[in-house]
């Protein structure tokens, strides 16, 4: 079926005030679900919107945990989360980096002790309607070996950059440095599907795109192999500093799940520099330039970080946003408990 | 043979001074090449230096041309590098970024109309000897297609993070986002061998390790495939918007080689958060935990990044930088040219 977004976000509302989330947070934290649904992104929409009502139900996110300020300097400010909604959190804090980059050029917020933001990409285009980059990444739990290793020390840590462009339609980078996260080599073994790439090692040490193997050791791969494997050694460490919070390794130690974690949000306000169409015309002109490669395939089409999000959006904001019945059926029974 | 790093920067200084490079920018130039041969990255030091005097000599880099502000606001600095020594003019924004990130917490210096950087890594290295985190990027020729394309549109745009340590043990990564360089592949070629993992397509499209193979069409593969293109978009972009400078695109059609690139360089202060104490106590338990890890081979060991620069560099210093014979001819000559 399609839901209308409005409705997406009252039904989200609703049955967060009713498990007690704050008015205001309830309708962000709604919104930013229904925001992910309609720029296609389910995983981190509403099919991920059960699992965290049941975070909320068992106190691992806190409804009245407030993201505050406990320092800044000048551009720089470290936030704790105080375990609250997590995409409310990284709303916030986005914003304030925001404002910090009007003020400054630059600014960065870092959050600790905070819960999963769902999809990145979303503060990376939140940044980018303020006429911002937006650069941003979390950590996650272990979940990866570093390169060379056979246990997961390292996060795949997603990692977003955004470029604005006036029309809205932005340019959004939003990959997390696993070639692959769980729950894609997941969908691929239920569908009996090979990844399109390789994407982890099998049980004799082979890299391979079979799901059913990748799981058997969940060795998966870092982007790049060695490469990504140091990026997210570096983003988590770069968060954990300025914000005082956990790393991976912290992560993994105290919680065993995806709770307490930490942040980075970085926005530039390209306004201080240039206006709005001078920006435009690189945009305009490096993405023709890209779109008018020749495809690999005959009739492929070469698309450029975000394009397909905005199409998608247009698409589900019109017609409705695609939500599985039984989806459907799971959201609207919370309504009741 | 080894040459002593102090033996090494004079000679480079002398023949730089004998092209008529200014005393000081031909000191820090020399310091360059030294260093990155020192931490091993010979590539981009020793045996990059006689191709640097060639374009000195083709006038594709002006020995006069001086890194200048054009402009400010904030935390946030446009500046010029006028065609001058690429790793002169990195190094002297690096140093600004740092300044800022000592006034404001966070400073950012975006640079149009530079040279080639040598290895990007040495500025990560910069910022952190200087107790500051580093992130920077150049962009590059186009030299390598977008996801789903045949023909080179974007470029392999070095990416480096950098987070100090007060012992010097830094961690950086340095990482372009194609998966090999050119250089690497033509090198794997020459030496018979296939590369360590795939790097590109062979003419019938199937994804290779084989370089002969990648050089019949130079279609390189991102880093993360799709994700690895998106990335060197965004880092293009970036850089583009906020120095005003040439996109990949530009560089491509302006000049059919490396000139009057544009780069990124942002530093971050973690003093203004943190002791000294905190922050390398952050790094000894992540790094313990990460070199912990269990080795995918009996006899392998985890290395954080920056690890094996620090361990190259410490023997370097000791012993004297291994230059080959032939490499060393060639630069000796040029001192009599």
């Amino acid at each position: 079926m399609r839901i209308k977004y409005d409705d997406l976000v009252k039904v989200f509302q609703d049955i967060l005030e009713g498990r007690g989330v704050p008015e205001e947070d309830a309708r962000l934290a709604a919104e930013n679900f229904a925001k992910n649904s309609a720029d296609g992104v389910y995983s981190h929409g509403v099919n991920r919107f059960p699992r965290v009502i049941s975070y909320i139900d068992q106190e691992s996110i806190h409804i009245n945990g407030k993201p505050e300020c406990e320092q800044s300097f000048g551009a720089l400010e470290r936030w704790n989360g105080n375990l609250g909604l997590g995409n409310v959190n990284a709303g916030i804090c986005m914003d304030r980096a925001i404002e910090l980059a009007k003020e400054y050029g630059i600014g960065a917020v870092a959050l600790q002790n905070t819960n999963h933001w769902m999809r990145g990409g979303t503060y990376g285009w939140q940044a980018a309607d303020a006429g911002c980059i937006g650069i941003c990444w979390t950590n996650t739990m272990p979940n990866m070996p570093p390169w060379g290793a056979k246990d997961s020390k390292i996060g795949n840590n997603p990692f977003i950059m955004a470029i604005p462009k006036s029309d809205g339609k932005h340019v959004v980078v939003d990959c997390a440095v696993a070639q692959f996260s769980y729950g894609k080599i997941e969908e691929c073994r239920l569908k009996g599907e090979q990844l399109p790439v390789p994407g982890g090692f099998d049980t004799l040490g082979n890299i391979t795109t079979d799901p059913a193997e990748i799981e058997k050791t969940w060795r998966v791969l870092p982007i790049g192999y060695w490469k990504g494997s140091g990026l997210s050694i570096a983003l988590d460490l770069i968060g954990a500093v300025l914000s005082g919070g956990n790393t991976v390794t912290d992560i993994g130690r105290k919680y065993e799940d995806e709770i307490g974690l930490t942040q980075m949000f970085i926005a530039i306000d390209p306004g201080k520099m240039n206006t709005t169409e001078t920006t435009d015309a690189v945009l305009d002109m490096v993405l023709q330039d890209i779109k008018a490669s020749e495809p690999d395939k005959e009739d492929g089409s070469i698309r450029y970080p975000g394009e397909q999000e905005y199409l998608t959006r247009m698409d589900n904001m019109k017609h409705g946003i695609p939500v599985l019945d039984e989806v459907w059926e799971t959201i609207t029974a919370l309504q009741k408990i």
